[in-house]
């Protein structure tokens, strides 16, 4: 048994202490006899899973009594469609393009109706965040759209859009539990579980209760309908169980270490080390605009391929998987979750610092 | 640890074969390092891991070239909306119904086009299969629909209908791989994992290429188009790819113990002592025609609610679980899918021959 730190984007790192508990619990769940991969979506035991990981959540998160939280398939890719098949009344939708996934956001809503591209830093290569503070928000905009969280360019926004008292959507995935949000300043909240809360096959909706409409666009499949779950408790159908049980141990998890603000100051710690490593270095060098990096997603690179190859090829055989960045930026992307511990941190600067120290000799 | 005999109708009882290597596997796979819940979906390791569960599969349902096979999220619902909004050409389709789950595709179908229903057993429960031999099929039908094996009522479509030339939808969920099947018949086969294949979260779907189309209905999202999954080798997004890690196990496991064949002969052993009894039985009936009787659910009754209510009470007590009928059948149900082994079916005979000895006294 030997882990390596592993910095993927996603599906990513999770705590150790959830995985021993998941083998722990495998064939027998408590008292239950069985395994929660084999438990009934209507049994008491599985009921107590869902409920718990509900209320963890909604402790942790400070979720207001007003907003529903729904646990879904499909990914953020079934969160594309259904949002607009949801909210577009007016078939008019106002989108913010800070990377790849909100123009995939986009795109599949321009299916549904008129998509204003209302900000974008796709002029340089989304390495910044666009200044939201007085946008062309359009008067009849259903909702105004952001990701909030660039996994790809390691980007975040920091400070909401003035969505001119637009409903706010917002896809959270890499930075989901990351830190604190105030939920009561959007309408929607969604993120896929496989970055920072649990393995891939759950996406979690956290929707005010007046989005939850019954008049959704025609031919809205029942499965897309917030409505449909809403009412159903998540359990229209029979949800991804398991899933959503190691979601629930995440939660607890992160609870015992005491919640989003220890979260947010141990991420915090984790990210200035990295970076504050990446701005005196001479070798590496990060690529996002200072004040837009995240938290949760560090991209860097040498400036010349041939380098970022030879540090990835070591970095790998050393332990340090999954570094390589996502080919519309090139080099190297350090994912550094909730998960991914300061040591493992500690221990790829001081990589980073000998290869330097190798190449520049 | 003390693991129960798990009648639930899914999610339902796995191997405990496979669920020991999900434990020993938790925290490392092989040699990654890492948990499969934690591993990039574009990994080496994951792609293997998929493409050996399809390869084994193909080979487990001798599935011809001309079929893909899909990994897809979203469970049967989804599908229910995916048939027609793929393949409703003209607008037309044919159900035939034989419970509840054909019942509700029929009428998730019904919002994108006529749906004609041209069979059911509703006029007596659901209790058998109509003739399917000469049905008034549509001859602008975009294809027929059948739910092959109906959980809750307990019955299984033996001969499949003559669809007049028409392609064939088979939701198969509740007996996939539980005996072999000719799939150059169907058109779609699909099933939902949680019954015989692994845990709730993974939907497969078995589509012949030329069904694969790209003239969709208008609207329809691109997490809902089979060619999107195809094309994409069911990579188009992240996938569930612990769960589809767990149906790897089983087929697998499946294989060891000689393919479908030998479930068959093993599936059609377990039936056999629970139906034999149920017919000598003075206490207790099946509710299901003989001739339509699954191999997988079988439901039963006393006749009298009370004596269900007791029976149910005191099998649960001895490690009977989930015992209970679905409310629309009363009585009990026992699903005796794969990973029931027989000593759980001779336990339960045995059982409930004590339990009418103590009854009819």
């Amino acid at each position: 048994m030997s882990r390596v730190f592993n910095f993927s984007a996603g599906p990513a790192v999770l705590p150790e202490e959830v995985l021993e508990i998941c083998a722990e619990e495998m064939k027998e769940y408590g008292s239950s006899g069985m395994s929660v991969m084999e438990m009934s979506h209507r049994s008491k035991d599985f009921e107590e899973i869902i409920q718990t990981a509900e209320k963890d959540l909604r402790e942790l998160m400070g979720i207001p009594s007003n907003y529903r939280v729904l646990f879904l398939q499909g990914g953020g890719h079934t969160q594309f469609a259904m949002v607009p098949m949801n909210l577009m009344r007016n078939r008019v939708a106002d989108y913010i393009i800070t990377g790849q996934w909100a123009k995939k956001a986009a795109k599949e809503a321009e299916m549904y109706g008129k998509v204003n591209i209302v900000a974008s830093s796709a002029d340089r290569n989304f390495t910044y965040i666009p200044d939201l503070s007085d946008l062309p928000i359009s008067p009849d905009a259903d909702y105004v759209y952001i990701c909030q969280n660039n996994t790809i360019y390691g980007t975040t926004i920091k400070t909401l859009p003035d969505t001119k008292g637009k409903d706010l959507v917002s896809d959270i995935s890499s930075m989901f539990l990351s830190e604190p949000l105030d939920v009561s300043k959007y309408g929607i909240l969604w993120g896929g579980a496989q970055k920072n809360v649990g393995p891939a096959g759950v996406t979690i909706v956290i929707i005010r209760e007046d989005l939850i409409r019954e008049d959704v666009l025609p031919f809205t499949p029942s499965m897309l309908r917030y409505k449909i779950h809403a009412d159903n408790n998540s359990l229209y159908n029979t949800p991804p169980c398991y899933n959503i049980y190691v979601c629930g141990l995440v939660f607890k998890w992160l609870k015992k270490l005491g919640g989003l603000e220890e979260m947010k100051k141990r991420n915090a710690a984790k990210a200035k080390l990295l970076y504050d490593f990446l701005d005196e270095s001479q070798l590496f060098k990060g690529t996002v605009e200072k004040k837009d990096r995240s938290m949760m997603n560090v991209p860097f690179v040498t400036g010349d391929e041939e380098t970022d190859k030879k540090f990835i090829a070591k970095a790998t055989a050393e332990g340090f998987k999954n570094l390589k960045g996502h080919r519309t930026v090139g080099g190297m992307r350090a994912s550094i979750y909730n998960a991914m511990p300061m040591e493992g941190v500690e221990k790829l600067v001081a990589f980073m610092k000998e290869f330097e120290r190798e190449m520049c000799k």
